[in-house]
């Protein structure tokens, strides 16, 4: 079956059918004009979107749909835990050709499911729409405790920077995922990954800056650097790099949603997830840079990992 | 100059100096990972999305980018106006292909900032990537006052249905821009539509349905009588049509963005616009259906409004 033969009627049913009322915050809304839901006293509102678009994050050939939906949505939880946040409900903007299979959608809701579950998040709803190419967008609304979010803009000299679990596998998988290999730990973290969810609200007390590891670790720690209008120094031998991956994958891989979490002083790991310090802020020359120490050996790292738009 | 001159380092940085803080209720937002948003007590949060996809909703050639930002934002701004709600800030997401000149971003930004001011909102941030077509997906939030939001749901046998301003003026503008005439007021109306922002909070005590007319009456107005389980009669005679629209053009043509409000009674004009009362709701026999009376004359009036993915 086509969604053509469905109709956006038919999928809008479908959608209400299986993302329909199940939690107790779960909002007025899918089938209406907006959605409708309660904001908790004490806390502001965070609110933040993430797009996918086919050919530049995916390739439908290569990329199951339900990893498609589920990075749509993982990638928005991250971005709201890196503000020290708690994502809560979600829209979702879908734009696919006509003759899309009916199948394409099963996989799709599946992803949706999976991240609805693992995150704790509910679907308040969203659009859908006709186009030449697959684009998924998601937009995410969550709390953090009032006046504590954590910018990019904080981070001290002398602070620790510290980075959750490991990196470098989601660049190894995509290598691995392009080489035919499915049934591969790499690759699974390529198509599913852990946005550290719970770590970002555990460390709000003590961060001072947090970004997530979208782009790549040279790419987003130089976000903060440039906010925070300082430079740093990282360390190669302290770098948590995942089993098998490479230096490069490492410093320059995107998709990771680790945190790079910038504070005085973190515990070993918060709400069960490894903390790695790497390296540490410190004064800015001329210019904000980040440094690469390796022995003896000290270098300027390059920011590398993924910018759109860039001629390469 | 092309985008890929400037990068995404340099979009982002254009974007955030044009649209950086101005208003009290600015948002600490554009070049974090999120927005951070104070939400006032006695208000629930309205959270909805609408896209805009090139070949679907707009021509590159023919709809110039201020236009297809404005209407990207325009309709979504109708959407917390349809739910009784007022609009406060909203993300975007953006894909271009690469080679886009910049020239075009200047006329986006143009639009952009154009719905900012006439709808007192303000962009608290969202995402850019490079893609084969462009695609604009917003999402927006609002507040309504708690408890008050306004469904679909909620059509009462009896209650009149009221419409504001006038319909058909964005389809027939269409096919004029087709026809290569700018210089035209329906054309206008298709380029930068005109949501009824301050009337959808102002019939918030007196509506009990509301939706906005944004894939055609016919099929808007369906589905508040599928959602109410009521059915509807409308009078041919009353239509407030767009002077020189014909009748398909005010029954089924889209992006109107005027409001459907089902009530038991109106004034003539709320908040500065007219509100035509033309026609009831009526008891529903086995289906829900909408009765279009033409004199003598009584037909089904079949929803033919735009619907994605169907055949036709």
């Amino acid at each position: 079956m086509k969604l053509s033969d469905l109709g956006e009627g038919g999928l809008i049913r479908q959608i209400r059918e299986r993302f329909g009322p199940k939690t107790a915050h779960w909002p007025v809304g899918i089938g209406d004009d907006a959605a409708v839901i309660e904001t908790p006293s004490g806390y502001s509102l965070v609110f933040c979107s993430d797009l996918l678009a086919e050919n530049t994050h995916f390739i439908r050939d290569l990329h199951p749909a339900d990893s498609i939906a589920y990075k749509a949505v993982a990638s928005n939880v991250s971005d709201v835990a890196a503000m020290g946040g708690t994502a809560t409900h979600f829209v979702i903007s879908l734009a696919v050709p006509s003759d899309l299979d009916w199948s394409w959608f099963g996989a799709f809701f599946e992803g949706l499911e999976s991240a609805c579950r693992q995150f704790d998040i509910a679907l308040a709803g969203g659009d859908s729409a006709s186009a030449d190419h697959i684009f998924v967008d998601v937009a995410m609304i969550g709390r953090v405790r009032h006046g504590q979010a954590v910018r990019r803009s904080g981070a001290k000299v002398g602070d620790g920077i510290y980075v959750t679990g490991t990196l470098g596998s989601s660049a190894l998988g995509l290598e691995r995922l392009k080489a035919g290999k499915t049934n591969d730990a790499a690759v699974r973290r390529h198509l599913f990954p852990e946005p550290r969810h719970t770590v970002g609200s555990a460390v709000l007390d003590k961060a001072h800056a947090m970004i997530d590891v979208s782009d790549g670790l040279s790419v987003d720690l130089n976000h903060i650097l440039e906010e925070s209008q300082v430079s740093a120094r990282i360390y190669k031998d302290r770098l948590p790099i995942w089993p098998g991956a490479q230096e490069h994958h490492a410093l320059h891989g995107g998709e990771e949603y680790e945190l790079i979490v910038v504070a005085s002083k973190l515990p070993a790991d918060v709400a069960g997830i490894p903390l790695t310090r790497i390296g540490e802020i410190i004064e800015s020359g001329m210019q904000h840079q980040l440094f690469l120490i390796d022995g003896a050996t000290e270098s300027v790292l390059i920011p590398r990992g993924w910018q759109h738009f860039q001629n390469r």
